[in-house]
């Protein structure tokens, strides 16, 4: 990363970073709590993007999370998120239900994506499911998290329940299958897709010019020193 | 990792690290051609286990890699690997063959677990794969390999395809299954499991001790900076 800021404002292509990521998701988990602190480190704006894996799952011939459906990789991940959370300075609790009906809390944040107030939510939905072990489907709880941050909480949750919140869900979700996403959550900067929290880094270096996949083949022998 | 020099023998309970790995695999590709450095300076051991990974998916259900049986995470695997091995400084060539057929290379590989030579042995054997674009099922190409680096090349290839040495292989490969092993690379610390090339790091870091999982919860609010 460092040697970056001489680069000129033309190998700069994109200063964004789209983040599409699930409620219901651990990996998203982690990246809701991190993004935000380290887009401004960056110097890069955030995209947020909500949506639903299920429909996707359901897509790739999965009835739910991969993660249920291998007893091996899901035993795995428990204890990787216990890891994951100490090393990042996260809480976690391992909730009792995985993967929790996320689709109330995900129309909510589709009206708030464009809004200041979509960090914030999403971090509270995420502390809802992956700190205190809550059901996320309960409006009234949603309710409570936008009551406290001064939002208008009933019109919130009408708004995203109503007709055409609905569809933007669907339409958001499609675009994620049509665009090739098999798992949250995925970083998109321009047409460059990065998947998982572990490349998040990754994706936020990329903002400034994809310049590692134009240098030069490194010689032959580099791994002899 | 800085500070850690400072720790007492007894906060070290671990200075190895098992590191399973399959030719065949990508991501293990990455782990091989990195860990011998790594774990230098870490000041850490590191214990090869090669074995075979389709034994392992089949048990699993699947009839071969993931990256196969998903087109949508085998397309964007190869994107990553493009991205991975130039932050790295890795060759990489998209084999023409994938999953390719590693049964000659890990009976090899077995017999050299122990010995000074599985780094380099298995580095070429990598390199013929995803560098090279070869077919690594074929047996002079492995004794060209071993006879360049002055090892007694035909006696090798016969002790590896002999019965001991095959059944050593599936003997490995079971540990593996029953291990709770379900894809490459995968290395333990300890009884510390770690999934893919991307826990390499946290792996090498977890030898000088599981402290991280000892510390105390961080606050409620931690990531409102």
């Amino acid at each position: 990363m460092t040697g970056r800021s001489l680069e000129s404002p033309a190998l700069k292509p994109d200063r964004a970073i789209e983040f599409w990521f699930e409620f219901g998701s651990n990996y998203s988990y982690l990246s809701v709590m991190r993004i935000e602190a380290l887009a401004r480190q960056h110097g890069v704006d955030v995209v947020w993007k909500p949506f639903l894996l299920g429909p996707i799952f359901r897509a790739l011939g999965m009835e739910t999370s991969p993660f249920v459906l291998q007893k091996e990789k899901g035993a795995y991940v428990w204890r990787d998120m216990v890891r994951q959370c100490r090393k990042y300075g996260l809480r976690w609790t391992q909730p009792t239900t995985f993967p929790r009906d996320s689709v109330l809390a995900t129309r909510v944040a589709l009206l708030g994506a464009g809004q200041p107030w979509i960090g914030e939510f999403s971090r509270k939905v995420m502390e809802l499911n992956f700190v205190l072990d809550e059901d996320i489907r309960q409006s009234h709880r949603i309710a409570e998290l936008l009551a406290a941050m001064n939002l208008p909480a009933s019109e919130l949750i009408d708004w995203a329940q109503a007709e055409p919140n609905k569809v933007r869900l669907r339409d958001q979700t499609e675009q994620a299958r049509t665009r090739g996403l098999f798992g949250a959550p995925t970083f998109f900067v321009g047409g460059e897709m990065f998947w998982g929290d572990d490349r998040l880094d990754d994706a936020l270096s990329f903002t400034s010019g994809p310049r590692e996949l134009q240098t030069e083949q490194p010689a032959a022998d580099h791994h002899r020193e």
